[in-house]
C-alpha cells in the first residue's frame, strides 16, 4: 500500500491555527532570541527561533503531539508507529507517553547515541535499521499492519505540516510585540515539514514575509526542485554531517506547498554549519546540531541582502553528540 | 574613600518591582525550563532559570541596567565605571551603551577572552588589573574621581541587588501559570548580589520558599559566613574554575540580607561542576558557563531532599570559551 499524501489535500491555515491550541500547555512557546552585536554586524534585525528548546530538543514535537493528539480513540489503541533518524523519533515518543499511548520507532543503526538513548528513555520500543540497505518505510508499514498501529510520518502528513506551522505563527506574534514583522524567515529543509507548514502560517500571518529553505550540500534537493518545478532525488551516495536533514526527497505534500509559497533555496556546506554551530554557541548561548544550524550557516554567509531589513533564521534542533560537538567547537576552519 | 553599603539600609521589595518595570523591553523575559526524562530521573518537578539566555549572556545586565536607570542626568554625564571578571562588565557595558553614556571597566588579565572582546564590542573602554597583586576597587575609585564618573558596583548595592532579583519573582510567576510554588531555590553565589535579591523578590512573592546558595570550593565564603554569622574572608591562594564567582568574601549588604533570609549553602567540586555542564547541553541544549551551573550541580548531586518538591536552579551565565567548554564535554569524570 503506497502512501497518498495527497488523497486529502493540502494542509490550510485553520489546521495551524487548531495546532496552536492543541500544543497549548504542551509544547514550549519558544521565544526569538536576539543579539545587539550581531545585529550591528550583520546590519539588520536578527533573530533566531530557538527550537533546541523546545521539549525534545527539536521543533519535531509539534507535529507529532499535533498528529496523536488529532487520532482518534480507536485509531490509538494499536499505539503509533514512526520512522526517524532522531528527532521526530523523540517527538513521537514524548508525545505518544503524554497521551498514554505505546510507540514504536525504526531509527538507523547511525543515528546519533543521544538520539536513540532519549527516544527509548522517552517510553518508545526502537528498532533499528540499515540506511542504505533497508526500506525504513516498508518496516514500518508492517509493523503497523501486525500492531494495528496508526502511522505518524515524519513530514509528509496535513497534521504533522500544521503542527510544524505553528513556528511560524509565534515568530510573527513574536515580532509584532516588537513593532516589527519578518522580511525573510530561513528554515532548514530536510523532507520539508517545518519549511512547508511555517510558509503556510505566514501566508497568512505576515504576507509580505519572503520564506527561503537551507540544505546542506549534498541534500539540496528541495533547493534542485524548486528549480526545476519537480522533485528530484538526491545522489544515494550522498554524505552529509546533517542527520536530521538526510531525507532522499522531497515530500509530496510539503513540495506541493513549498513550490507555492517559498522564496527560494540557499545550500550551505559544512564549514558554513561548523561556523554557525560556534556563533549560536558564542552570541545565543545555545546548542544547535549540524542540520538545526543550516537556516543561520545561510544567514551568515551573506548569500541574501539582509541590510536593514527584519531577519529570522530557526534552529530547529540541538540533539548533538557531545563528542561531535566538541570537535565542531574545537575546529575553525 | 571607603564604600559604605550599609548607609542607605537595605532594599526592600519595593525595590525589586519598581526594577521590573525599568527591564521591561530591554531586558530578555527568560522562561523556565524543564525535561521530562530529568524530573523523572530526580523525582520532582525540575526546572533550570536560563540566564544565559539573557542579554550578554548573564543575568548581571539586570543590575546594571538597573542601577544606570536611576542614575540622575548628572551622575551619568561623566560615564559609569565597573570592575569585574567579565559577566558585570559585559552587563555595565551593554546597559551604559544603552543609555548612551560611556563605560570604563576595570578587568582582570586573565578573564576569559570571550569576556573581554564582548565587553569591548559592547561599548566599553578596558583597563586590564593583575587579580593577585592589584586592588581593583582602589583603581576603580581613581578613575571615578578623574571622570567624575559614577562607580556601578558588582553587587553590595541596592540598585544592583534589586535589579538581580527580578529573577526571584519570574521564577515566582512562571510556576504560578503551572500551579506550582517553588519549595526550593538554589543560586549561584559569588559576592551576592543575585541570591540576595532573588531571596528578597521570593520572601514576598513566594514566602514558603527556601533558598539555598551554592559556591564551588575554595570559594565557599558565604557558605562559611552563614555557619559563623559573619563575613569571612577565601584563602587568598584558592583558585577555581568559575571565573564569576572568584570573590574574596561576601558583600556587606548581602550578606545582611543572606544572613536573614537562606535556608544555607551548598558546596560543589570541579567534578560536580563539570557534571552539571554536559548536563544542561544534552538536556537543556543551553550552554552554562562553570559559575553559572554551580547551582544545577547542587541539585544533581543529591546534597538536598529533592523528592516529590518543585525545585529550581538557576543557571546563571553562558560566557565560557570554547576550548574550555570543549574539554569539559569530552571529560567524563
Amino acid at each position: 500500500m503506497t502512501h497518498d499524501a495527497l488523497a486529502d489535500g493540502l494542509p490550510d491555515i485553520s489546521l495551524v491555527k487548531d495546532a496552536v491550541q492543541r500544543l497549548q500547555g504542551h509544547a514550549v512557546r519558544t521565544r526569538l532570541l536576539e543579539s545587539a552585536l550581531l545585529n550591528e554586524r550583520l546590519g539588520c534585525r536578527f533573530f533566531i527561533k530557538p527550537e533546541m528548546l523546545q521539549r525534545t530538543g527539536s521543533f519535531k514535537f509539534r507535529g507529532a503531539y499535533t498528529r496523536i493528539s488529532r487520532l482518534t480513540d480507536t485509531e490509538r489503541a494499536g499505539g503509533v508507529v514512526a520512522f526517524s533518524s532522531g528527532n521526530h523519533a523523540q517527538g513521537v515518543a514524548a508525545a505518544a507517553t503524554m497521551h498514554g499511548i505505546a510507540s514504536t520507532i525504526i531509527m538507523p543503526e547511525d543515528a546519533p547515541s543521544i538520539k536513540v538513548e532519549n527516544t527509548r528513555a522517552l517510553g518508545a520500543t526502537i528498532v533499528p535499521y540499515n540506511r542504505f540497505t533497508e526500506d525504513r518505510e516498508q518496516i514500518a508499514e508492517t509493523i503497523c499492519a501486525e500492531k494495528k498501529a496508526a502511522m505518524v510520518r515524519p513530514y509528509d502528513d496535513k497534521d504533522i505540516i500544521s503542527g510544524q506551522g505553528t513556528v511560524g505563527l509565534e515568530i510573527a506574534e513574536d515580532l509584532e510585540i516588537l513593532g516589527l514583522s519578518a522580511d525573510i524567515v530561513i528554515a532548514p529543509c530536510g523532507g520539508g515539514g517545518l519549511i512547508s507548514g511555517t510558509a503556510l502560517a505566514l501566508s497568512d500571518a505576515s504576507p509580505t514575509t519572503k520564506v527561503w529553505a537551507a540544505e546542506p550540500e549534498g541534500f539540496d534537493d528541495t533547493v534542485l526542485s524548486l528549480v526545476k518545478g519537480k522533485r528530484v532525488i538526491n545522489d544515494p551516495n550522498a554524505r552529509t554531517i546533517c542527520d536530521a536533514l538526510a531525507s532522499p526527497t522531497p515530500g509530496i505534500l510539503t513540495f506541493e506547498l513549498n513550490r507555492q509559497l517559498l522564496a527560494g533555496g540557499l545550500v550551505v556546506s559544512e564549514t558554513d554549519i561548523g561556523k554557525a554551530m560556534r556563533e549560536a554557541f558564542r552570541t545565543f548561548k545555545v546548542v544547535v546540531e549540524p542540520g538545526g544550524s543550516v537556516a543561520l550557516a545561510a544567514a551568515l554567509t551573506g548569500k541574501l541582502d539582509v541590510a536593514g531589513k527584519t531577519v529570522v533564521a530557526i534552529c530547529s534542533g540541538g540533539n548533538v553528540d557531545a563528542d561531535l560537538y566538541a570537535k565542531i567547537l574545537n575546529s575553525s576552519d
